[in-house]
């Protein structure tokens, strides 16, 4: 079987810097025509002027159809002014990460109201706010769950600010999302659509399916499939696609991020057909290029790949770094 | 400070064979002048033939009055008639895994009733029952709590058995154990007192504090470290030390199992003395001395070492083995 099908929308993805972006970036464009790109480099990515030089970074590691959004990491410093120079520049997004909750958040946020005046800006001048919805210093089991009281706060006291929670893992985050206004969305990763807590340290400790928020029970792996294959377009795909070399993940401190662009859309095929085979390619597209578009006011993707239904092992590695489902056959393959 | 304490009864521990039990006794034999030794070696023990080979090897790795106290691994082919032979070699106990639940389980028990014959027999001849604990095919994070019924059945069945439940990591575990007869009891590992969930998996991955079962959350270990120094003769020390190599942890599917014989005796100080500076000395021996030995039918060792109160780093590694706490200052050691 081949599926012809629309070049998806990453509306969450980490390309890295330098040489890491190098040899990342070869694994999105077969098949992702844009990405929103996350800004929590090292150093981080925190200005118009940032954002641009990074931008350009990308551009020249890419390809001239691959367009590249961008966002800007909102920390203690920033500022109204430092994001309406962020959206005339065209940075799509400002990402919030609480302090030391994920890769490089060290110069992240600890009292969430500090940012308000920063809110309001981007409020005013229509940039999304994506979060990373997790409470800091509370048990990774409970986090999600405890932030979206938070989420519920800032929907209330932002009525026009389009709010991203983004990489949900908890059944409780499908629910809160579902029930706020369409300002609310949320994206799902592929990785979150196959785990649960036991494959991270079930049996045993497995590095390459360790990442932020945890993967937590069955029940919620089956409401983040239910609620990407909803057809409500507040769910919508960010890969969180996040390498990091082999020595960094299979080393006493482990670092938190699956390598999944390789691998992204032929897993979303295989779930979506298991899940529902009459009706899995619409809602594969409306999960990987139209919603997420639309919630992001941009014009639908007009180019198509193919994928096709043809058994094929994951590499062990890609240039050093391992991705989800390394050695593993898969059922679905770009064609 | 000085302590003149007790040699401790480690009733749960993990000396491998050949090299690696050269290489990991060492760690033992300071601070502690019995051990029960688990069966789930590669082969396993289970007869009382593989028992006393094995009692042979240690006791050439060991010292003479260290006191090799034997298990034997039970097995769906494990019979009444094993049983017997075994205690009439002095066994000890015989030690259950349900099936693929921790390290060498692959040939563990599917269905516990199997082995209710066994358990006859371990009842008539005054054999301990240790419990791995876990629920196979069950989340990490439910396992124990969904085996307590197991184990309020295994109780009402047989009266007179002697049942360990071990490295309780739970709260739930803690109230069960107190509640059932005195033939109930538990043993407690030094780290199941120091880790939650987020030491394993929140910020980063981490191989050295992983083991079975997972740790939980807060509350679990409030209640463990409650438990072990509540002076309730049901709690008593088994340090589940379990060496892997290195190579074994740091990698791509890390064993569980954590190294914690170097630390053992000081961590437990520290805890204890954190939570009551003024009755710890004897509640610290009562769980590492004298509450197994008194559930084992065991004489109380007579033999003291001396620990103080002084800092020291803890070595990054035992002979390629990872110790839990490795480069990490703690305020106890052995004198």
């Amino acid at each position: 079987m081949r599926l012809s099908i629309r070049y998806a929308f990453d509306a969450h993805l980490h390309l890295r810097r330098g040489d890491m972006l190098r040899r990342v970036l070869p694994q999105t464009l077969p098949w992702c025509d844009r990405a929103l790109v996350m800004p929590n480099t090292d150093p981080p990515i925190l200005t118009a002027q940032d954002a641009e030089a990074y931008r350009q970074e990308i551009l020249a590691a890419g390809r001239s159809n691959f367009e590249v959004l961008m966002t800007i990491k909102l920390v203690p410093s920033t500022t109204p002014k430092i994001i309406r120079e962020a959206r005339a520049a065209n940075v799509l997004a400002g990402k919030y990460y609480p302090k030391n909750t994920t890769t490089n958040s060290a110069d992240g946020v600890e009292d969430i109201h500090s940012l308000y005046p920063v809110f309001e800006a981007m409020e005013e001048i229509g940039m999304v706010l994506c979060l990373h919805g997790e409470m800091p210093n509370t048990c990774c089991l409970d986090s999600e769950v405890k932030f979206l009281g938070t989420l519920k706060a800032l929907a209330n006291d932002f009525p026009r600010l389009k709010i991203v929670m983004e990489h949900i893992s908890t059944e409780a985050a499908v629910r809160t999302v579902k029930r706020l206004p369409d300002t609310v969305a949320a994206t799902i990763t592929p990785h979150h659509l196959f785990l649960t807590i036991d494959d991270v340290c079930g049996g045993k400790l497995h590095p390459h399916q360790f990442c932020k928020p945890v993967p937590k029970r069955r029940p919620d792996r089956e409401a983040l499939i239910d609620a990407a294959m909803s057809g409500n377009p507040k769910f919508f795909l960010g890969t969180d696609s996040a390498p990091h070399p082999q020595s960094m993940k299979e080393c006493a401190e482990g670092a938190p991020g699956i390598f999944n662009a390789p691998v992204a859309l032929p897993l979303l095929a295989q779930r979506f057909e298991e899940e529902d085979d009459r009706a899995f390619p619409q809602l594969l597209e409306d999960f990987t290029s139209r919603f997420g578009a639309q919630f992001y006011n941009l014009t639908l993707n007009q180019r198509f790949l193919v994928i096709e239904r043809s058994p094929w092992k994951v590499p062990l590695e890609y240039d050093g770094i391992v991705p989800f489902k390394a050695g593993e056959t898969i059922p679905w393959k770009l064609a």
